[in-house]
């Protein structure tokens, strides 16, 4: 049986039927059959054949923008220009993984051939990695689209070689069903078998699909609850398979004494406008600022003060978010020692709220003070010394990423910083902001648990090593191995003997 | 509390008691924060530093293979000539992995500059893999050396530059002290810090081992119902960690038509050998072997029972799994359809056993005969035609190794089967046998569940993946930078905007 899904305007809070109905368990079962009937032919097309679907993919998103970002636009709360910029970012990945696929390195092709080691006689030994299977991409509600259909786990998994199928996020139905049906056309265009990408709607159908003995593996950007429960499921599979999920993240960012009295004005802006930018709602948020104690600590937060108080409200997601968010920063505000500095204000009929700020001193916080808000809002942690911030940091969940500000002639205190950081986070940035996360070959979004639950990142080219499995052959005749392994110039970097070898043509 | 532990001599079932006492809570929190306090130092030293350590350790091995040979000879019931070799390989791994830290290109360095891209400027990023914290590994029954105090997972966690803790396994105490102490003596000679490396003894040291939230990671070779108990301690941790497990595997080998006729006599002696080697208890044992129907089937089958008549009781490795292979080989023989064709003896005081042979036919081959028996018993399944071939592997739980025997001439049907195991398995062999596996840059011993639980390998230089996790660093400052990401000559190969390029020195 299958259910009408509505959705909401989150400017008004008007719901509107979208057509589209939840998918039953019949409608799952199809489609994960679909994408593994797919998978072989997938996974025995050649890296340019891939390369080139990546990049037929992002043309198809090219054409179809203008529809892509009107839908989202009404599902989201979020500006044209923002979400214009994403569709862009979605583009871009998908040409950057075509790089990716086309070069090759990520496939970590290794021959060892046969000869006498100290051990004795030693057999051919070749390995490279392979498509794992069928992926099912969780979208995410604050990227509709690089973190949703078209996003990164997507781009990631179809650029390892395996087919995908998305469960719409159900706070953007229409943008999901647009975006998949750009992808569809554009795969069926460029001659992708049917079931290279599907996508399925509804809380119900997202658990089937998690349970579907078809599905290799999982992606999930969301909430930690979600994640457990997505966890769960799969523990009560026959055959487990892997789960990657980005799932928690209060982002600390430190300011020294040198940058604070340095920078005033720059960090109050930067770190205001990376608070606030789309609304606070990003991973990457940083939502806890350690600052000095002490007058150059107090000008800095008076500025950002002055910036919150100048602030309208800004509309959040969606209904769930903007009560979440309503009752965190309550009982944030509530903490013992806890100064409420600037509250937030909502406006008009939707779901919106402007900026909270609200100032703590290391001695009082405790981890009470680092539950994350999904929102505009960032608490100030006042510090006196680099003991006060280990133990503030040690109160934080591990975070994506942890930022330092610091001045030039801070060394030693700069790397005191980073050898405190480094075991909190995965990404470390210096004098910038963590949000806005480039999309490129050495980019990590990830970090321990629980901002995420493995060793790998949702975002930046080895997000693709998620997809895949290692494979070795050995002693194989050459009709049975694929083209990278055998003998002869390569088209990719390959490890000989225990030597890199680069690409014949490189 | 303590108690005393006994070791038992599986030739005369001779238990002596060892003067080793199980480890406590506070014993394993001792070692556990030793560990911790190590670490520091071990992630921050010098990959030049490291492959020295590795080097050292093995250097320590060769220095006491005499008495660790001693010990494993009276704990395990294994020849001394397979224990010397196991020695020399556990050697050759640390010094595998030495050269593989030094020349760096396991730590994936990328470095993105700073620029402008096509969706705007872009800051600076550099990425690598880095240690992950201290290791608990988990020491198996079947290998004293290879896979348990001085195996694969101490050296790859120790090339990663990760602390690790030792569970000794409770077949072998004596050898598991005397190479604890080979390593911790080599690693205090070159100047290691100590806490380097640990050991605890006892089931129950185990379990808080791996809920020690000092533990980062576990690695473990052994049985499918050990590796749940410990992966349900995993989830019950504040912090869930990776679990790394090698479970289960039945191998199969499929022989084709033509291998068959063209090399009977070959394929007999090779399977049996492989079937047989180390009483049949090593993980990649072919446990099931797929024979043509007919005639030359025939002549292969006989050859492999005159084998085995001929053959006289080995030693098993304790009494656990003498019981457990004795449960197991008579449920195989009650199997509907199932012929016994040899039947095994047993011999003397202790936990011996000769080969059992079982022969079944395709059509009649159902999960109930997939059952991994560890000792020397293998289940000849006879086939028709390569849909016998795949309705049998459809019934067989996913392994480390498939193995395909065929005649030059046969490539098409060798692709075939190649397709038709590359799903079911983490290494495909040809013409060979999949025990002994080459400790290389290229192999991989892992597979899909329930082979093991991940995509990593145990063996080979991939394996030191498992313990590290990436950190990025974004616009630091060169002080701040590891080494192995900073501007100019590099000693090892790094991805610098999406080419990559070889060590300066290589």
């Amino acid at each position: 049986m299958t259910t009408s899904l509505f959705t909401t305007d989150p400017r008004t809070g008007h719901r509107r039927d979208t057509g589209i109905v939840t998918t039953d368990a019949a409608g799952v079962i199809a489609v994960t059959a679909a994408a593994a009937a797919a998978f072989p032919a997938v996974r025995g097309s050649s890296r340019a054949w891939r390369a080139g679907l990546l990049r037929a993919l992002a043309d198809g998103l090219d054409r179809h923008r203008a529809a892509l970002v009107e839908a989202a636009v009404a599902e989201t709360g979020l500006t044209a220009a923002r979400l214009d910029g994403e569709v862009s970012r979605s583009a871009f990945q998908f040409r950057l993984f075509a790089d990716a696929v086309e070069e090759g390195g990520y496939v970590e092709a290794i021959i060892d051939n046969a000869g006498t080691t100290a051990l004795g006689p030693a057999p051919d030994v070749r390995r490279m990695l392979v498509p794992i299977g069928p992926v099912a991409v969780f979208g995410a509600s604050n990227f509709p689209f690089a973190f949703s259909v078209v996003g990164g786990d997507t781009a990631s998994a179809l650029a390892g070689g395996n087919p995908v199928v998305v469960k719409a996020h159900s706070s953007h139905l229409v943008t999901s069903q647009r975006s998949f049906a750009a992808l569809a056309e554009a795969a069926e265009q460029y001659g992708a078998p049917a079931g290279l990408v599907g996508i399925v709607y509804g809380q119900q159908a997202g658990a089937l699909l998690v349970a579907d003995p078809r599905i290799a593996a999982v992606g999930f950007t969301g909430s930690l609850s979600t994640g457990r429960i997505l966890q769960d499921i799969i523990a009560a599979r026959e055959t487990p398979i892997p789960f990657f999920g980005e799932l928690s993240s209060v982002n600390p960012l430190i300011i020294t004494p040198g940058a604070v009295r340095e920078r005033t004005a720059t960090i109050a802006a930067g770190l205001f406008g990376s608070v606030t930018g789309s609304a606070g709602q990003l991973c990457t948020k940083p939502g806890i600022a350690l600052v000095p104690a002490g007058e150059a600590g107090d000008a800095l937060v008076d500025a950002i003060v002055a910036l919150a108080e100048a602030s309208t409200p800004q509309t959040l997601l969606n209904e769930r978010i903007h009560e979440a968010f309503g009752d965190i920063r309550s009982r944030l505000m509530e903490i013992g020692g806890a100064r409420p500095l600037v509250v937030s204000r909502t406006g008009g009929d939707g779901f919106s709220r402007s900026a909270d700020v609200l100032e703590i001193d290391a001695a009082a916080f405790s981890p009470a003070a680092a539950e994350e808000a999904f929102g505009p809002l960032v608490v100030i942690v006042r510090y006196e010394s680099v003991s006060d911030v280990r133990a503030v940091l040690a109160a934080i969940p591990h975070s994506l990423t942890a930022t330092i500000h610091s001045a030039p002639a801070e060394g030693v205190l700069r790397r005191e910083l980073t050898d405190t950081v480094r075991d909190v986070a995965g990404r470390i940035v210096y004098d910038g902001f963590p949000t806005g996360v480039r999309v490129s070959w050495a980019m990590h979004h990830g970090g321990p648990w629980p901002a995420t639950n493995t060793q790998h990142t949702s975002v930046g080219v080895t997000a693709i090593r998620r997809f895949l499995r290692p494979l070795a052959w050995q002693d194989a005749p050459a009709d049975v191995l694929p083209e990278e392994l055998r003998d002869g110039p390569a088209t990719l970097p390959r490890r000989v003997d225990g030597t890199l070898v680069l690409a014949t043509d490189a």
